[in-house]
C-alpha cells in the first residue's frame, strides 16, 4: 500500500520549464494584470534600449509608439538607435528566457536578469497568440534583419515564424514590435510617468512617446554627456558565500592558492593575499582545486578577519548629487520648495557586491503638510513604480524616527507624513530585488544601513538648515531694529542738543555682537567660454560645458567690536569646476574652498568671490558654509566646522 | 565599427541556469538574510511534509529539529512520517529547481512551483558548502534510502554524493538533514510562531519542535479528521488566456472542437459547449488542431458570453468557518476578545483558477486602541509571514473605508487602527504570490475583490454585532428600571391602602412593548455519544465526533400588549449537525432552522431549544437569530430577515 503511493506519485514528478513557470506565474514578472502589463511591457523594452545604447557609447534616441486596438490589445512598438543585435542571437535574447549578457558580469547594468524582454514576447503570445516582431541593424551598409519570434514553452527555446530582409535609414538599431492585451485607459498614466521619470535620471537620453490617438510627447535629453561606463569588476572577498569560494576556485585555472585569490578577486594584492593566508593558517602555495571544505571555512572566515580595500567603485554609476539636485528641482518646479537636499554615501559592499546610495529630500513649499511624504525610487538609474511597501528604501526611511527632524510619525515609526518628497537611488551590480518583475528592494540589511545613514544625514541638514533660517531670521530682526531705530533716536538727539549727528557703528556692533555673512547667488550666461583655468577637476568623463557661470558672493561684515579673524570653508558641488576666486585661498580640495580671513575690523566687511563652471542655472543656489578658531555661536550664515 | 560592438556584445550572450539565477537571487526564495534563511527552510521542509502526507491519507507527524554551530550555522532536520520517495526521485526532487508534482495539477496544495525543498538545499550548499542528507523509506518491511546531495548549479542537477541504507521503525516517511548558515538567536521567534501558526490552520497534524537547547514543543493535533482532500480537475474556461487554449488545442488528442472542449475543460457539458460553438459562429466539427489564431480568438470571446457554471470547488480545501473561529478564539485567549466573526465567500475564478476566500476578525478585549489592527495572512493553509505590504490582502483592507465601521482610518484609506485582529484566508489550485518565496499574494483584481467582499460582509456583521448590543444594553436598562421601581411603587401603594399588590405584567408590557429574545448556550460533554439522529448533514467528509453537545436556549419573551406570531430564523454553522429541536420546526436548511412562533400571550414566554454535534466547547457561543412577519424594530436579540 505504502509502497503504491510513493510510487503512484513518483509518476506524476516532472521537470518545469522554466517559460512554462513563468507563463504560469506571469504575475511575478509584472504581468499580473492588464495595466501593469502594459507598464512593464514598455520599461523592459526600454531598459534594453537604454543598455544596449550605453554599452556602445551610443547617446540613446528611442521611439516608444503604443496603438490600441478593440478588446484591450495594444501593440506597443519600441526601437532604439543601439548596436544592433546579430542575427543568429535574435532568437535567443527575445525568445528565451534566463538568457542574456549581463548575468555574469559584475557591473551596474538595469537588466542583469535575462528575462524581462523575452517574457514581454511569453507575455504577447499568451494573451494575444501573436508572434513579435524583432528587426535588428548591427552595421550602416547592411540591410536590418526581421524576425517573427514564438516561444515553445515546454522548451523555452524560440521558433522563428519568419525570417526576412529589412531596409532601415538608420546606421544602427532594434526595434520589437509586441501585442499584448492591455488596458490603455488606466495604464496611459504610469506609461507616461515612468517614460518621464526614466528620462530624469538618464538626462543623456532622448525618448519619444507616440500615443494611440497620435499625440507625441517628446522627453528632450538635457546632456549629452554619456554617464560614467560602468567597468566590469571581479567579485569582492567581502561576502562572498563560501560555497560560491569553493565552486570558484574548482573552475580556477590558478594552481597556487594566491594566485586563486589575486586573479579572481578584487582588491585582493600581494600583501592582502597572504596577510588572508597568515590568518587562515593555510599554506598559501596550496593547489585550491585540492584544498577541504574545512580548509575553504578558515579561509572564508579569513577574509573577514583581515582588512580588505573596499571594491573599486568603478563598477557603479551613480547618478551624482549636482544630478540628483536638478532632477529634483525640475519635477518640483511648480510646488517651489523651500530647499533641496542630497547627500550621496560612499560605496559599500553586500555579499561582495558593490553597491552606493543617494537620496535627497526635497522639503516645503506647496507641497501638503498632512500626508505622508511621497517616495521616488530608483535603482540602477531605473524608476521603480510598484510595490512600494516593501521596498527596504520604503522600511529604511519607516525606521527612523523623524520627529526628531520635525517631521509627524505617529509612534517614532513608519513613513513620516509632512510637507516633502524622499528619494532614493541605489545603484549595484546586482539590485537584490525581492522578484522578477524588479520594483522592490530586498531586505539586505547592508543596503538597509546605508539608506538610513544617507538619510539621517539629508536629515541633520534639513535640521540645521531650518536651525540657520530661523537664527538669521531672530538676528535680522533685531538688526533692523538697531539700525532703524537706533539712528532716529540719533537723529533726534543731535537736532534737540544741536550737535552733529553721531557715528553708531560702534553702538550698533556693540548690541549686534556677531559676524554676519550674507549669501548672494547669480547666474551669468557666456557664450564663449573662457579658457577654463579650472584649478581643480575631478572625473575623467566627457562633458560638453554648461554656457552658464555661477557667481557666488559672500558678504562678511563684522558687527563686533573687536578686529577678527577666522577661518571659512565654503562647499562645493562635486561636479563643480572653480575660477577667479577672491581673496586667494588657503587650500582647496575637490570638496570645499578654505580662506584664512584676517584682520577685519569692526563695522568693516570683507568679499569672498568664487565662480563655479560646469553647473547648470540653479544646480548651486545656496551656499553651505562652515567657520573655524571662532565661537560659531557669534556667526550667522555658517556653521561649525566639524573638520573634513 | 558598429558590427564590430554588435559582435562583441553577441559573445557575452549566455544561457543562465535556472540554479544559477536562483543562487544569484536567493532572497528571491526568502533567503535574503539570515533570519529570514531560517524560517524560510524550515517552512519549505514543513509544506512538502504537510502536502506529502495529505496526497498518502496520513495523519502528519512532522519532527522539526535545529542544532545551532559556532559562526551562524544551523543544521536543520525535519521529519515526516509521509508516503516516502522512489529512490530515484530523490536527487531530482531535492537537488533541481522546477522539478515536482504539482506544477501541473490543477488542485490546491502548498507547494506548487517545484523550487522550494531544492531551494533549501542550494541554500545550505552555498553558505557552508556542506551537502544535504536526505533519507526515504516507502515501505514498511523494506529499509530506508539515504542519499547525500549535492547540486550542480551550472546544469541544475543534483550529483549523489553518497547513497546508503538506513534503518527506521517507523513504516514509511523521509527526513531531510540540510546546514545553512542562519541567525538562530534571531531567526527562533519567527519559527516558532510559524509552527504555532501551521499548526492552527493544519489542526490534524502533530508537530514536534526541538530547539538547539533540547527544548522540545509539541503542537498537539485537535483534531483527527483529515482536511477534505482535493481533487485535481481540468481548467475553466473563463479567464484561460488565448495562447494557453491555442496550446491545448495544438496538444490535444480531440479531433473535434466540441470533445476538445469537452473533455480538455471544466463545466463544459454538451449544452454549454455547443452554446460556446454557435455564440463564436464557429463550426462545432472543426479540427481544434486546424484552426486559425483569429477561429481561436472568437472561440475565446464566445467563452465569455456565455454563461458556463462556476468550476467545482473540490479542488479546493477550505478551512471552513468554525474552525476558523476555533483558531480564532485559541489564538486570542489572552485577549478576551468582545466577539469573532468571520465570512466566507463562494469559490470564485481568476484566469481559469478556482480560488476561495474566507476572513475573520477578532473584536475587542485587551487588543491596543490605537495602533493599527493585526494582520493574520493565510494562503493554502500556509501562513505568510513577511511582505505584508504588498500582499493584495493587505491593500483590498487598506481599500475599504473602515471609518463607516467604527475603525480610526486617516483619510478614509490605509489600514485601519483600532482593537481588531483581521485574518485573511485564500485557498486556490494556484495562489498568485508575488514572488518564489511566496510570501505575498499578486494583486489579481479578481481575488482583491472576494476578499473586499469578504471583510464587508464581516464589517456589517461587526456593526449589526454592535449595534444590537447597544439596542439590547438601553433595553435592559429600561426594563431593569421598570422591574425595579414599579413592583416599590406598587408594593408601597397597596401597603398604603391597604391593598393587595396589583399585578403589573400589564403595565411592564405596556411600558416595554417590545418581544426580548434572551440567548443562552451551555456546553456538555457526552462520554456515549447518542445515536446521531441527525436531521441534517452536509459533506461527506469523515470525522472523529467531537464528545461536546452545544445546547442553545432561546428564551422568548412577549412584553407587548397583544399576543404575537411571528418567524424566527436561527443561523447554524455549517459543519454543525442538529438534534433535539424544540418547538418542531418550520423548515431545516444546512444553514439555519426556522419557527412558526404561534400565539404568544402578553407577559408569556416561550422556549427555543436545540442542540448542536460536531462543534468543540466554544466554537459556537452566540446566536445569530433573525425575525420575519413582525417590526423588527419591536424585537430585542434578532435583526430583520432579509432573505436567503
Amino acid at each position: 500500500m505504502a509502497q503504491a503511493i510513493a510510487h503512484i506519485l513518483a509518476e506524476k514528478q516532472k521537470e518545469i520549464s522554466v517559460a512554462e513557470f513563468f507563463e504560469r506565474n506571469k504575475h511575478i514578472l509584472g504581468f499580473g494584470n492588464p495595466t501593469r502589463a502594459l507598464v512593464t511591457s514598455v520599461k523592459e523594452g526600454v531598459d534594453n534600449a537604454l543598455d544596449a545604447c550605453e554599452e556602445a557609447d551610443i547617446l540613446p534616441e528611442i521611439v516608444v509608439e503604443i496603438k490600441n486596438h478593440e478588446d484591450n490589445e495594444c501593440k506597443i512598438t519600441i526601437e532604439d538607435n543601439g548596436p544592433g543585435i546579430v542575427k543568429n542571437q535574435i532568437k535567443h535574447i527575445f525568445g528565451r528566457l534566463l538568457y542574456g549578457s549581463r548575468f555574469h558580469a559584475i557591473r551596474q547594468s538595469r537588466g542583469q536578469q535575462g528575462i524581462g524582454i523575452s517574457a514581454v514576447v511569453l507575455y504577447g503570445q499568451l494573451t494575444t497568440g501573436k508572434h513579435a516582431t524583432i528587426s535588428s541593424k548591427i552595421q550602416d551598409d547592411r540591410p536590418a534583419n526581421l524576425m517573427e519570434l514564438a516561444i515553445d514553452t515546454n522548451k523555452n527555446r524560440a521558433e522563428v515564424i519568419r525570417s526576412a530582409i529589412d531596409h532601415w535609414d538608420k546606421p544602427s538599431g532594434t526595434r520589437i514590435e509586441v501585442s499584448i492585451v492591455a488596458d490603455y485607459k488606466r495604464g496611459r498614466r504610469f506609461v507616461y510617468e515612468y517614460l518621464q521619470s526614466i528620462s530624469i535620471v538618464n538626462p543623456h537620453a532622448q525618448i519619444i512617446f507616440r500615443e494611440p490617438d497620435g499625440t507625441e510627447h517628446v522627453f528632450e535629453r538635457t546632456t549629452d554627456a554619456l554617464p560614467r561606463k560602468s567597468i566590469e569588476i571581479k567579485p569582492h572577498p567581502y561576502g562572498v558565500e563560501l560555497g560560491t569560494l569553493i565552486k570558484m576556485a574548482k573552475n580556477s585555472k590558478s594552481r597556487k592558492l594566491t594566485s586563486f585569490l589575486k586573479s579572481e578577486f578584487s582588491s585582493m594584492g600581494d600583501r592582502t593575499t597572504i596577510a588572508v593566508c597568515e590568518k587562515a593558517g593555510i599554506d598559501k602555495n596550496l593547489n585550491p582545486k585540492e584544498m577541504t571544505r574545512d580548509q575553504f571555512q578558515v579561509l572564508h572566515r579569513a577574509f573577514k578577519k583581515v582588512k580588505i580595500m573596499a571594491p573599486s567603485t568603478e563598477c557603479l554609476s551613480p547618478i551624482g548629487e549636482t544630478l540628483i539636485k536638478r532632477s529634483l528641482k525640475h519635477e518640483t518646479q511648480e510646488i517651489s520648495p523651500e530647499f533641496i537636499i542630497t547627500a550621496s554615501r560612499p560605496a559599500s559592499v553586500y555579499t561582495g557586491n558593490p553597491f552606493q546610495v543617494e537620496v535627497g529630500i526635497v522639503y516645503g513649499g506647496n507641497l501638503p503638510k498632512d500626508t505622508s511624504v511621497k517616495l521616488l525610487r530608483f535603482a540602477n538609474r531605473v524608476p521603480l513604480l510598484y510595490q512600494q511597501g516593501d521596498c527596504i528604501s520604503t522600511q529604511a526611511i519607516a525606521s527612523i524616527d523623524w520627529r526628531r527632524y520635525g517631521l509627524d510619525q505617529p509612534s517614532g515609526k513608519g513613513t513620516p507624513s509632512g510637507p516633502a518628497i524622499f528619494m532614493t537611488h541605489v545603484s549595484s551590480t546586482q539590485i537584490p530585488f525581492t522578484s522578477e518583475s524588479k520594483e522592490a528592494i530586498a531586505d539586505i540589511p547592508e543596503i538597509e544601513n546605508e539608506i538610513k545613514l544617507a538619510f539621517r544625514e539629508c536629515a541633520r541638514k534639513v535640521q540645521s538648515h531650518i536651525h540657520k533660517k530661523v537664527r538669521r531670521q531672530k538676528t535680522r530682526e533685531k538688526f533692523e531694529l538697531i539700525t532703524k531705530i537706533l539712528p532716529e533716536i540719533a537723529k533726534k538727539s543731535a537736532h534737540m542738543l544741536g550737535k552733529p549727528i553721531p557715528s553708531l557703528d560702534a553702538v550698533i556692533t556693540k548690541i549686534m555682537d556677531v559676524i554676519w555673512i550674507e549669501d548672494l547667488i547669480e547666474y551669468e550666461k557666456r557664450d564663449i567660454l573662457p579658457i577654463q583655468t579650472t584649478l581643480f577637476s575631478e572625473g575623467e568623463e566627457q562633458k560638453t560645458p554648461s554656457p552658464w557661470v555661477t557667481k557666488s558672493t559672500l558678504l562678511v561684515v563684522n558687527y563686533k567690536n573687536r578686529p577678527q579673524k577666522f577661518i571659512l570653508y565654503a562647499l562645493i558641488p562635486e561636479d563643480a569646476k572653480i575660477t577667479s576666486i577672491r581673496p586667494e585661498p588657503k587650500k582647496i580640495t575637490s570638496r570645499y574652498i578654505k580662506w584664512q580671513l584676517e584682520n577685519i575690523q569692526p563695522a568693516k566687511k570683507i568679499d569672498v568671490y568664487f565662480e563655479l563652471l560646469g553647473l547648470d542655472k540653479g544646480d548651486f543656489d545656496e551656499n553651505d558654509l562652515y567657520v573655524e578658531n571662532i565661537n560659531p555661536n557669534y556667526v550667522i550664515g555658517a556653521d561649525k566646522w566639524e573638520g573634513e
